[in-house]
């Protein structure tokens, strides 16, 4: 089984400003990038790395650096793009993702070596979740069988081509598959692996990162 | 206006493991529960604390320290028992939430001033939500207008007493606010007030507690 693994920095930085994806971070010094690239090679048999278009790859080596797109699903497409046809598993994460660890890649990609069209790391929603109109409640919704979804996301190679052909944008890569009928199952994800949006988020992570022995990741 | 506190560390651990709730953390040691209220006695005029059963109050002065019930409604009923009657606002906060802020407890606390019965923290939600049955994907539920709550969470006091009469259980208290009709608003929520219900979490949250200057809190 040939695993290829797509790292998503990419874009014009609307979702997520370059200087942060860019920040060195950590004792090592290594951006978010790099950090997600690092994790990514240790599973995957090769590695894209899809970049905003004013960014060069120089980081670890890599099969391919290809720039982004409009949106994440653009950037992820073009990511795809670059695959191998030996792929038979795409692993697709968010560089937004620096603490994802190994073992999560392996699980993701395990799972659909098991049999499912994808996989995706999920948790239980922590927080109560309420709708909003404006700054009012109308509603707490009920959360039982509800999760929140991480990256990294792993599928059957057919299957994530066949999905993003029809070039629908999406806050996941498992939800363009859901659309074309296909099985996607959910595997024990990370409370460490939070995704980076904000500054705040950023010193989070970075404080994990030069955490205390025994601290994640 | 009088603000009274409840911070609700209490129940027989079925939720939260006593040990944690009092494991000491960060460069002063000291536990969830004490740094929760230490902030609340930073905004509220008086402090309830409430415990579990086999645990006796060894920090900070405050108002009341009394025992939780068996649901972490009962435990915020048994707090509420010991409010005083002077209480204009009361603020309910989870000391699972021991980064919460003392400007979060002062914002809360402000828009019930400012008109409204109740008001929580809320955050968009980061990752996609997806709806799954066993560990298959169901759908990807649309996140728009969804948030994600926190505590602290204030109330008008009377307006949560009468919620709490009906004796119901419910993940948050704004939840039995809004059963009652009141009207709940949400103030931005912060990134690092993460809700510990794991190990993960404990060391996640000592390590934002270490972190490098600049850190949250």
């Amino acid at each position: 089984v040939t695993v290829w693994g797509i790292v998503v920095a990419g874009g014009r930085g609307a979702r997520f400003g370059a200087p942060k994806q860019f920040h060195p971070l950590g004792p090592t010094r290594r951006n978010l990038v790099d950090h997600s690239v690092t994790t990514a090679a240790a599973v995957c048999d090769r590695v894209v790395v899809v970049l905003p278009d004013d960014r060069r790859w120089d980081g670890l080596p890599v099969a391919a650096a290809v720039t982004g797109g409009e949106s994440r699903s653009d950037s992820v497409r073009a990511g795809l793009a670059a695959v191998g046809d030996d792929a038979d598993v795409v692993v697709v994460h968010d560089a937004a993702r620096p603490l994802a660890s190994s073992d999560l890649f392996r699980a993701v990609v395990d799972a659909v070596r098991a049999g499912a069209d994808g996989a995706v790391p999920a948790l239980a929603l922590a927080d109560t979740v309420k709708r909003v109109d404006g700054d009012r409640v109308v509603e707490t919704v009920t959360r039982e069988a509800l999760v929140a979804v991480q990256t990294p996301q792993a599928f059957r190679a057919d299957v994530l081509r066949r999905a993003h052909a029809r070039r629908a944008d999406a806050t996941d890569d498992a939800a363009l598959v859901e659309a074309t009928g296909g099985t996607v199952v959910v595997v024990p994800g990370e409370r460490a692996n939070l995704k980076v949006t904000t500054r705040a988020d950023l010193d989070i992570v970075a404080a994990l990162l030069d955490g205390p022995p025994g601290t994640a990741p």
